[in-house]
């Protein structure tokens, strides 16, 4: 294993390890929610988002050990919303990351509380951060709170349950996918160059990175859905009938549109002064993996 | 109208004027979520959390200007919090605060959906309010995250749905209510006294006031129902058939511990510096208006 595969892995069991620290035990009362709660969050997940962020924070020479906690608290925040796509009222999806959704193996009530309790946790998490400066947390608590709020991740569930039937239009999906996507992991990348003192131009770059990202792993997925057989853990088929890039263009129009997102994405980080570096190569082989489990 | 009173009127005023420029407007989108948050959060109410965040600034000669964002942001985890405890999986509650809920009056995932913008609002809230110092702010986040959290408010509810039938033991009762109406009434009241700048003592008899009013506040309602006739404008006789402090130990026994709990809120407040100010005037009066109500 090269000294790069063997980071990633480090920065991936620590992610796990401090999650499970994080997360109420237990002995926590009522023990059902907390259950609820490991239940969503200690699922296997690749934690792409907190990856970003610790990825990211090396990138700009900070210490991935101080980013760990909002790294954390990213991945919190996913996997809150994850339980309320998920939801009855929602999705009303059976399996997520190959098990069955936390209100199938809990109830209703339980898991939408798990679910605010794991976004409350993030923004505790946050804000209670060792080793970062209170400004900083601040900041990085205000930048979430925009990253998911009524013109973010909520607004994107939102709209997305609007007028399933229509077709939308390209720029209405790329909005939709933004929030529902994008606006996460602009957070969590951001939130790894804040915290190793990048400057402001080079996180505006971040943010074009990750903007671009998110909109191309989303339409990779649309691609990947379509073509079939991918088992991405989820329901399979969920989105038959449902409006993506790809019925609204053609799947050679999405694929188009996903590689010139990816271009953009590392414009963007040349922008922010990062060459192809470690990021780039992570993000480059998740795609692939991707592409080969479909 | 003396000076006290029109004060009070001030910052009630203050407070919802406040409160609607902070609820997103018609103008996001999409248009019903945001009209689903500003029906929860600007539908008619006492706004008690927040005037607990003015009042106690105010006794520590704080400027209640100040701290009127964190207060807002209080009412609107108080706002978020209702909405959930209305829904059809938790009380199922077709009324609160004199109006249809707004699971009824909207839908349910919109409904999810706007609780979630609300308390994911109140943190955007605390940590951009002006003239706050970062790690102040970092502070108020970090103290409110563990009100509402597993500990807190999100554990109270879920242990208030588990075992509704069987009869719950004083301390029991207690506990649950403490997390499901005391716990934010003390972040509330705490936020007040650090914006204020007052000492960590005095923060420690504030939070001793703000437990057992939170207590001495729940078991008054559960009175109030029980003597009936008592329009609270939510779901009249819901707390038949469930368990509270008067099922457990008689009405003159809740009588008594409610008296206690305002005597020991007196003595936190005492303990905290502060005399039979404004903020206990307030309070006092806040009881006999629904005494006189019921």
């Amino acid at each position: 294993m090269d000294d790069d595969a063997a980071f990633i892995e480090q920065c991936q069991a620590a992610v796990e390890r401090r999650l499970a620290e994080l997360t109420p035990d237990r002995d926590a009362r009522p023990a059902r929610l907390a259950e609820a709660a490991r239940y969503a969050l200690l699922s296997p997940g690749k934690r792409f988002r907190p990856m970003l962020t610790l990825l990211t924070a090396r990138e700009f020479g900070g210490d991935p050990a101080a980013a760990l906690d909002v790294a954390c608290a990213c991945e919190m925040v996913h996997a809150a919303s994850l339980i309320l796509d998920d939801l009855p009222c929602m999705d009303d999806a059976d399996l997520r990351r190959g098990r069955v959704t936390t209100h199938k193996a809990f109830d209703e009530a339980t898991a939408i509380l798990a679910s605010v309790g794991l976004l409350n946790l993030a923004y505790g998490v946050v804000a209670s951060a060792a080793g970062l400066a209170g400004p900083l947390k601040a900041d990085l608590a205000a930048r979430l709170s925009r990253a998911i709020g009524f013109s973010g991740l909520v607004a994107g569930q939102a709209m997305d349950l609007q007028d399933r039937d229509r077709q939308r239009a390209a720029d209405e999906l790329e909005m939709l996918n933004h929030r529902k996507t994008g606006v996460l992991m602009v957070a969590a990348a951001e939130a790894g160059a804040l915290i190793a003192g990048a400057s402001s131009l080079a996180v505006l770059g971040v943010g074009e990175f990750a903007t671009h990202l998110g909109l191309a792993f989303q339409i990779h997925d649309d691609i990947l859905d379509v073509e079939g057989g991918a088992d991405l853990g989820k329901d399979v088929g969920k989105d038959a009938g449902m409006t993506t890039l790809v019925s609204a263009i053609g799947l050679e129009g999405a694929r188009a549109a996903r590689d010139a997102h990816l271009q953009a994405s590392w414009a963007g980080l040349a922008r922010a002064g990062v060459g192809q570096g470690l990021l780039a190569r992570y993000v480059h082989d998740l795609f692939e993996a991707r592409r080969a489990a479909a």
